[in-house]
């Protein structure tokens, strides 16, 4: 049988109504890399895949061996067309109804205060400002499409945030 | 300013209607283990952290620190009750309207043959098995709430999915 030991929880997939922007905030803001994407033409759809890497490999065959055996990878599919169509009324969060279910992809950081406050110079949206609430070592930030990004300390260089 | 080379893409939190049945999914169908759980009493909720550990450690200091520092981790959040009220119509797999976004997360397995059998035998449900459509190197599986899980070959031990 197969060997457990060895599963990777390797992606989340969430859709984009237009790669541009998402593509911008997840390297630009959240600082992530696009280690590859796939274009499909027959389905009109193409896939990005971004994780938190040192460096992309060069060829095609290392980035995709890359992209799916790491954890922590994020895909972003964008169905062609979403981003132009004036009818499409973009996708749901997750997180209220209808369409209650997913939650929020969380990123941990190293210095929350001043991550926040550079996501603040950047005119990010915030669901959750640090200082609201109840909890002040978390915040919820939203990517392009109103996805909740939650952003806590990472325990190795702080409090941990629970 | 924060460092973004040391940001990690940390962890995924879906809803799940009844922690029972999803913990027992994520635990003895797909190999994962139980880091922590936190319940909030006041909020009525309780979260469980999930991710591929080797061991989990006996302290909850050293389970926190763990479950907020690695990538790849799955978190569960319980809203109480859910799991006996009858009017609760179930949470949305973000995969069809109302509610699309989410699409799936996704799990590396060392043999996909062997593993898709395992799942069989053990009853799981598939939206797509192997030898479905067009793709014969994926398939996806749901968990008790209906979220969708897409299971790959991890290109460390065979072929990459794409």
């Amino acid at each position: 049988m197969s060997n457990i030991a060895k599963y990777v929880f390797n992606h989340t997939m969430i859709r984009v109504k237009d790669p541009k922007p998402s593509l911008k905030f997840y390297q630009d803001v959240l600082g992530m890399k696009l280690i590859t994407s796939s274009v499909n033409e027959s389905a009109n759809f193409t896939l990005y895949f971004l994780a938190y890497v040192d460096k992309v490999p060069e060829t095609k065959e290392e980035q995709m061996k890359l992209a799916f055996s790491i954890p922590g990878v994020l895909e972003l599919t964008h169905n062609h067309g979403t981003e132009s169509d004036s009818k499409f009324e973009g996708y749901a969060s997750g997180n209220k109804e209808p369409g209650r279910g997913f939650g929020h992809i969380c990123v941990a950081v190293d210095d929350i205060e001043k991550a926040c406050e550079r996501f603040e110079q950047l005119d990010v949206n915030f669901i959750k400002k640090l200082k609201d609430g109840k909890m002040h070592n978390i915040a919820f930030i939203t990517d392009p499409d109103g996805y909740w990004i939650e952003i806590i300390t990472n325990p190795i260089y702080g409090k941990a945030p629970i």
